[in-house]
This record gives structure tokens, sequence and C-alpha cells, in this order.
């Protein structure tokens, strides 16, 4: 299905389309295809069409933009504007658990002003991890109720710098996916099921927390899963796990139409299992080769492995 | 059922009765009874008879040994010697997850032999964290292959300090019930899947990796389960979580004699569930007032928030 013959895309996402330089203790790489958008649209598009908001740099590669056409990701909104495209640095250490960031320059990113064509009205709406005023800019060119699901990221960052606008984010959304560590400095709390439920009350009624290599918990209202990540004895480059896991979860959700709780596990699941595919390689790479099946396959090993 | 009328004890533990002093961040207490082969034993009692092999002292408090007495645990190897019994301290910061030794007085455990009586038969035999020395002078007194089951656990300063010995002993047990930051240092290897499939290499064809509030990971020959741990959201004190957790998986093996991996993965539910109470409160505290149906109820839950 290539983007040419879409008239309609169910999911829409706003965030980054990056080049990245990363350093992981199995190699270095400058020139990495990544950004928060780029991971999620190629993740998603596994499940549905999804349409992805974004700038670039005039510098930004004309391969790059091709990798995005190879899936159905629509790029209507890929802007490309004069000055350079956002990098990112960032490092691993040996328990590939954090990156350490070396360098961010936002480029492009400071004059982006998300502008929606008129006919755009999606049902599922991603704000990645930007600017809260950006994702409130965005939210509020999508019609709802017609727009039925609006989840938004968010990271450190926007929590210590911009929390009143962020908490109006917060207020307006229907689910929020974040790390364990941000969870616990948004809530002020360092338990993570009261911090859920702190975040919950705060305006989005489900939360997915991002434990890595611990797997996620959600929460539904007053219920509760939880999902170990699946295993891998080779973590390759852990850049993006978090945004194609957002991209698994959305997307499935999005081709199911199903946001009972039931389906919202079975969408975690499916996230885990496409984020576990993404850091077997630098960027985008191992996406790229996933086999017809090879999703599926996984999702019924990852069953098998913590049904008891 | 009293230990008075039990004829024949299932399962065997080895391990330390200790007078314990914690501070966690709800409270801090002095002389609270602690000790591996007591979390042990009485987590392993709610599913079986559970014979108990320990040294303590003269100080040690009769209010103590009928806290045992409670539940089917066999105390013939209860020795009582002259001097203190084993104590430690330790105090743990917000995140409860890990203890930081204030001190650690051996005490009675200097001089400890352990003896078994010879009419001792135990089909299942836990190590507890002892000196290696130790464990492998009871396993050369346990009849092999009467008793079918040996597992081990151990410890940082064991590891670091009699690896050699620790090596020996790993060669002869099946099963090893480990910390995670243990399971690294003992494999020399950071990530947990080959860590593991090192371990497995030493010795013991089955492992678990305890990962406290991350629940835990079971490796059986090439097959692989992982638990969350059940969530609370007030973890009171920690200490003797993992005791208890092994506890509840031996005592259900030892219940049901299945060593399957169907039954393997049940058994380290409700090893998890066992240690989901035992953190609820100082010491044994909450598990003495676990009522009939509680554990099965919380299994029940447990089930329904990991499956999808």
């Amino acid at each position: 299905m290539k983007s040419n013959t879409i008239l309609h895309y169910p999911l829409m996402v706003v965030g980054t389309v990056a080049i990245d330089s990363v350093e992981t203790p199995f190699g270095k790489k400058d020139s990495v295809f990544g950004g928060s958008a780029s991971y999620f649209s190629y993740a998603a598009s596994f499940f549905t069409p999804v349409e992805l908001i974004a700038v670039v740099g005039e510098d930004f590669p004309k391969e790059y933009r091709k990798i995005l056409e190879e899936r159905p990701i629509g790029l209507d909104h890929l802007a490309t504007v004069s000055g350079k495209t956002f990098h990112w640095k960032g490092k691993y250490g040996s328990d590939l658990n954090t990156a350490q960031t070396l360098d961010t320059q936002l480029n492009v990113l400071l004059e982006f002003k998300p502008k929606l064509k008129a006919d755009r009205e999606p049902e599922y709406l991603f704000l990645a991890n930007i600017d809260p005023e950006l994702q409130m800019d965005v939210l509020n060119q999508v019609k709802r109720p017609k727009c039925k699901f609006v989840v938004c990221d968010t990271m450190n960052f926007w929590i210590e710098g911009k929390r009143p606008q962020l908490e109006k984010v917060l207020s307006r959304v229907d689910m929020i996916v974040i790390n364990d560590g941000e969870a616990r400095l948004l809530a002020k709390e360092a338990n993570l099921i009261k911090a859920a439920r702190k975040i919950q009350a705060m305006g989005p009624s489900t939360a997915i927390i991002k434990k890595g290599e611990h797997g996620a918990f959600l929460f539904h209202g007053e219920q509760f899963f939880a999902l170990p990540a699946y295993p891998l004895e080779e973590v390759f480059d852990p850049t993006g796990a978090g945004d194609s896991f957002a991209g698994g979860v959305m997307g499935y959700l999005a081709k199911t139409g199903d946001l009972s709780f039931e389906n919202l596990k079975r969408a975690v699941a499916y996230g885990g299992v496409v984020a576990s595919f993404t850091v077997e390689n630098f960027g985008l790479e191992r996406l790229r080769t996933i086999k017809d099946g090879a999703i599926e396959n996984r999702l019924a090993d990852f069953r098998k492995l913590c049904h008891f």
C-alpha cells in the first residue's frame, strides 16, 4: 500500500524527524535517521495508514524520505524549510537503559508552526514528545469528537520547564504514554502505581508507563495490566524504542477501532513487539526488514512467555 | 496442622534465623523477627510442611519460636547454642529497592555445623543465602535421587569471596533463585537473558532471576517465562520478599510434585503472591494475618493483570 493510493489516514502523529548520532557499546554511527514521529509512524504503519506532521531542513536526505515512502505514511505535512534538520547526539552505557544526551540542535524545530490541511480529520492523534505548546496547537486543529482518541508523550525537559502548558494538554488527552522516571517526576511520587493514579487525575483516563527492559504498565480507569519487555539477548540500539512502542499501540488501536480494556492490553503487547524489533539495529533498519507474519509470530511467543 | 502431628516433611530449608533492625521511610523497628530460613519456611508452610535447619542463640525470644509453631514448620533442627542470634541491621531509601546494610553480626552462625537426623529424607531442599560451604555440608547429607530438587540462593558477598566453593554448589543443584544484580555479578554479563544462560551452564538447568518491583524471570532449559511483580501502592518493608518468594515457589512445587515448565510458571506466580503479602508489613507480621483463600484470590487477580 503506497501513500498515493490512500484516501484517508485514521491516525496522525506530530513530532520530530531527526538526524541522530548514536553511540552504543556495539558501535557508533553518525547520520542515523531518527526522531519521534519517524519511529512512531514507521511502527504504526504495520497496522494502519498514518499521517506524519513534522518539519525538516534542506539538508534532509532524499533517501530518508524514501524510507518513509516505503510504507503507508502520509507525507503531505512533512514540511521542508530553510535551515538544518533537528539533530540529536546520544550515547548509551553498557546497561543500555538510559541515553546520555551529548548534543541537541533544535534548528528548524524552533520556528515550527504545524498547520493542518482543512480536509484532514484523523480519528486517532498522537502528540509525540515535543513542546507542549506545539502539542496544543495541533490538538486545537483536530475536530472532536470525530477525533476520538488523543494521546500524548512528554519528557523531563517539558515537565520541568513548561508544566502549566503541559497540564493544559494533559487535561484534554485521553491517554498518556510516558517513561517511568518521567511519570515519577510529573506526579511527584516514587511509587509508580500511585504516580499513575495522580497522572490520571490530571486528565487522561488511560496511562501507559514504559519501563524499558522491564516492560510496561497500563492503567485504564481503575484497571491495571502489566507486560514484561520481550526478552532479547542482544539490544543493539535502544533509540526509538519508546516511540516505536507508542506507534505499535496506536496503530493497532486505529486498525481495530476498539478502545476496550481488553483491546488496550493487546495494543500494549503489539507495541512491545514492534519496539523489540526496533532495538535490534540502528535507527529504522530493523523495522525495514520485518517479514510478513513476523509481528504475529513474536506476539504469539510473547503471549506464551507471560501467561501461566 | 501442628508440627507435632506431621510425620514427614517433603521440603527442607537451611538458612538463617535472625533478629533484624529495619528502617524504612514508613518507620523504624528493632528486634524484627527475620532471617532467610524464617521467611522461607513461613511462606512455604502455606503449601506444604517444611523443616527448618538453622541456629539461634540463647537470646532468641520464645515468642518467635511460637510464631514458627503456628504453622506446619518442623523445628527439630532449629538448634539453640550459647551466644547471640544472628543480627542484621538495614535501611531502605525512598525507592525501597535496595537495602543498605548498616550492621551484620554473624554471632552463632560462625560455629554453625548443621547435622541432619538420620531419618530425614526431604524430596525438596532449599539452600538459602548462607556460606556455600554450609550449603555443601547440607547438600552432602541429603540422599539423591530421593531428594529430587535442590535449589540454592546466594549473594554478592559469597560470589566475590567464595566463588570456587559456590561454583561447586552450583554444579550440583537443579535450580538457582537469585537477584538480578547478583546474576549479573555471578555471570559477569550485563544482559539478564545472557547472564541466565551462563548461570545455567554452571549447573542448574532452571534459573529464577528476581527483579524486585519489576517481577521475575524464569529460565527452564531453553524456555523462558516473565512475570511482573504484583502491583502494590504501599510497600511497607521489602525485607524478606526474596526469601518469601522462594518459599512460595518451593512450597507449591513440593505440594504439587510437578516439575514441568507449566507448573514452574505457576510456582513463580505463587511466589510472587506470597512475597507481595510479606512486604505489606514488618517481618512476618503480614504473613501471619493471611486469611483462608487470600492467596488464591490474589493469584486470580495476578493472572488477570498479566494475561492479554
